[in-house]
């Protein structure tokens, strides 16, 4: 690493690179605010303080912003479930832990764009197809559980696919009442949601 | 067939007290299937197959149909929290027991409407308003949970108001996905969801 690694970095107002990445921000905050379909293009100019035509000049489009929003969830989700899929030398529970627990930081790591994600009900093609790449990862961690559950690691008395369900519902609310401001670390908050899951609320 | 009582019901088309009922079921279900805020009276009078005026007849606007909805769903929450709440021969555990699985039922009971509540965001004064008796409801349950861990009951290694949110998140993710028609019977749901959150996941 040389000294000029270490250098704060300059501020690149202007640079195309760093507006669409603010442009994108705002758009995600925007969309999470006021709905995506109630929202306009018009509507993020001015929140940004930009013309229409200036707006356009960095994206072409308003599905466009959607699209990038939702392949940064995606994305981020499916390195989870692929990383915990990869631990072929671990355990099925030992995978599945690491897949809760990925799934947790991530959500909150990404926080705007998986809220976004998880608000989408299809009303798009770009919606249906995140719905059906959700599906995918859903049935992943589904499948996760099931070989937790036939390698006796945890309980057989309910479906592998509710327990699915159960645990990446609790997983989702994080993003209803989780702020990156809050007071509880994400540590913290994914430590207790695994302990919860796995362990159980009952006092020892 | 003779007998009056096998005959189908006469439709009652007219008659304000199933129309009112039926007006609200539809404005709920339009809500939630492309927003409130996206939702004109035009829209429900074109569902319903009555002109607007028709529709102006059976109810006074589009906010009285979210007010009657939230009232709904935060009225039998508030019962759910009351009943666990005045148990007082119980264990606190067993009050909070009761308010889950009271919680689980209710959402699923009446899900639309619960649904609708869990989207709320705040954006007009009846909003507002129920989300402030949504706090109030979800202090009741985290002053439950307080009094569990307090009793001994439960695990006092993860703060109650985080256990809380946790627990009441996954409650609420069955909004998520729970239909009426599915497969696994909302007893099932209750039962598979009360024991994952009080005894965890992990084989016994």
């Amino acid at each position: 690493m040389t000294s000029e690694a270490a250098q704060p970095a300059p501020r690149r107002r202007g640079r195309p690179g760093n507006d669409q990445a603010t442009v994108l921000r705002e758009a995600i905050e925007l969309f999470n605010l006021q709905g995506y379909d109630a929202t306009s293009m018009g509507d993020l100019a001015a929140r940004l303080g930009f013309t229409k035509s200036a707006l356009y000049h960095h994206v072409p489009s308003k599905e466009h912003l959607l699209q990038q929003a939702l392949d940064e969830a995606l994305d981020s989700l499916a390195t989870v479930v692929a990383a915990a899929r990869s631990e072929t030398d671990a355990t099925a529970i030992e995978r599945l832990r690491h897949a809760v627990r990925g799934s947790v930081d991530t959500l909150i790591e990404h926080l705007p764009a998986v809220t976004l994600l998880l608000r989408v009900r299809g009303n798009s093609p770009a919606e249906l197809a995140a719905l059906a790449r959700r599906r995918e990862l859903d049935a992943a961690l589904a499948e996760l559980v099931a070989q937790a559950a036939a390698e006796g690691g945890i309980r057989t008395d309910i479906p592998p696919d509710l327990i699915s369900r159960l645990l990446f519902g609790m997983v989702n609310s994080l993003s209803e009442w989780v702020r990156p401001s809050g007071r509880t670390s994400p540590e913290a908050i994914a430590e207790a949601l695994t302990a919860i899951a796995f362990e159980g609320l009952l006092a020892p």
